[in-house]
């Protein structure tokens, strides 16, 4: 089973979660209960200086964890993955000057091709931005997600078919980013964890909870112990395989984003404690 | 590649999917327009003398594939275990009093105990009903469903772990029911159907899309074409595997029930014979 959580030391919250604070706000709040950790989806920081990010990350004591998120390669045309390409490196530079050490890849998937093709292309994509990640010194996080996401956010739906492509490249640069959401119902999932880690390709680790019932495909993710997610479970075989980094929190949620926000971070932070 | 479709001969209906219509008016319908067979679900003839429903499926010339719904064996408790069993054994009873030789199975899961241990119990339903199938000389199938669907309607999320189950019985009353909805997107899919068929254990195949983009997780299904899901390519695998019964067309679709049930037919038949 899991580590006990005494502390907070590995507890990181992703921007979105708490949507509705402006950046500043938001690290500061972190702060003041004691989190750690921070990933930072783009349109939070958007408009703001890379150095004031910075400073506002140490004036806090936040560690940066992710920057969220890149990906999103396939296309048809060929004009539109280049686009994306050139986003990404847009994106890994913005990191290396926020001083984030990590991407996190939302890999992408168009409709109207086969879903191999858009692996292709993903593959594609990775190779094109490797190189910049290395010179910049970011690394890259595939993050599977949930088959109900396979017609347009990633065809990549498995931590199977992470491994396969984090193998193929085998680069200390390129890794997955495991997130409980998309992959607790996998009755493969502890031997996929077991050879991520052993691959050294376990980057990141999300937490979050499956609502019963959910209500809406994206934006009704639960709190740590509201849903059905054996997520003591996931992070004892996570923790089994090496990995020693953050447990982040990411939660899309129209109804906590509608809520009191101290009041979510106070319920983030006892479901940490008790139910992760 | 999928063989080319020259008539309505392997074309069935789920009565779910004109579920506005009557059983008697549903039956007239599809048979005015030359579909030949039907998957009949329990709501639709609930109340209604099995004689009588014989009549109307031998006077309207169509040939019942199979009964739906029966499974849902996972609960805490092992008086619901037992229930869920009763009524399943009532379903396979209905079924042989209509001449419907199968019954499909959504197996079922109960979000608040381990997935493993929810199909330990669904291979306990299938053992205590499986000789009641025999004697009564119903077959069953095994749907795997979407893995959006693992907290309550079925811990079996694959074709791969229907596989396992049906080999585990390894019995000429026990197969799977295959619908592209709840597994198009698995890389494993051919070599499944594959292996599926050269156990003999593809029993049923249902057939609707992805809608792009998906408003509802469960009442917003698609019909063929309209969505992403590689129907022919599919089909192709399902044939070479040695099927050959029905293309059971099976929408859940809000939409489509509001509208008018003879032009949605229509739409069905067109998309049967171009999109599937």
């Amino acid at each position: 089973m899991a580590s006990e959580i005494r502390d907070l030391d590995h507890l990181c919250i992703h921007t979105i979660t708490t949507k509705p604070l402006e950046f500043e706000v938001a690290c500061a709040k972190y702060a003041a209960l004691g989190v750690k950790g921070i990933s930072i989806w783009r349109d939070a920081v958007d408009g703001l200086d890379h150095h004031a990010v910075r400073e506002c990350l140490r004036t806090n004591e936040l560690t940066p964890a992710s920057y969220v998120r890149g990906g999103f390669f396939p296309a048809l045309q060929v004009e539109k993955r280049d686009a994306a390409i050139e986003d990404n490196i847009a994106m890994l530079q913005e990191a290396a000057a926020m001083e984030i050490p990590m991407l996190v890849l939302v890999c992408g998937a168009e409709p109207r091709q086969a879903l191999q093709t858009s692996r292709d292309q993903i593959r594609e994509g990775i190779e094109a931005i490797l190189p910049e990640a290395k010179k910049l010194n970011v690394k890259l996080a595939i993050e599977p997600l949930h088959p109900m996401y396979a017609d347009t956010r990633s065809a990549i739906t498995s931590l199977a078919q992470a491994n396969d492509m984090a193998e193929y490249f085998s680069d200390d640069y390129l890794g997955i980013a495991l997130d409980v959401y998309h992959l607790w119902f996998d009755n493969d999932l502890e031997r996929q964890i077991k050879r991520c880690g052993s691959n050294n390709n376990l980057f990141a680790f999300h937490i979050c909870d499956w609502n019963v019932p959910t209500t809406d495909m994206l934006l009704d993710r639960g709190l740590m112990g509201e849903g059905c997610i054996p997520l003591k479970q996931i992070r004892g075989w996570v923790e089994k395989a090496g990995f020693r980094g953050f447990n982040e929190v990411e939660i899309f949620s129209n109804k906590f984003w509608e809520g009191d926000q101290d009041l979510f971070l106070d319920q983030i932070v006892n479901a940490y404690r008790q139910h992760s």
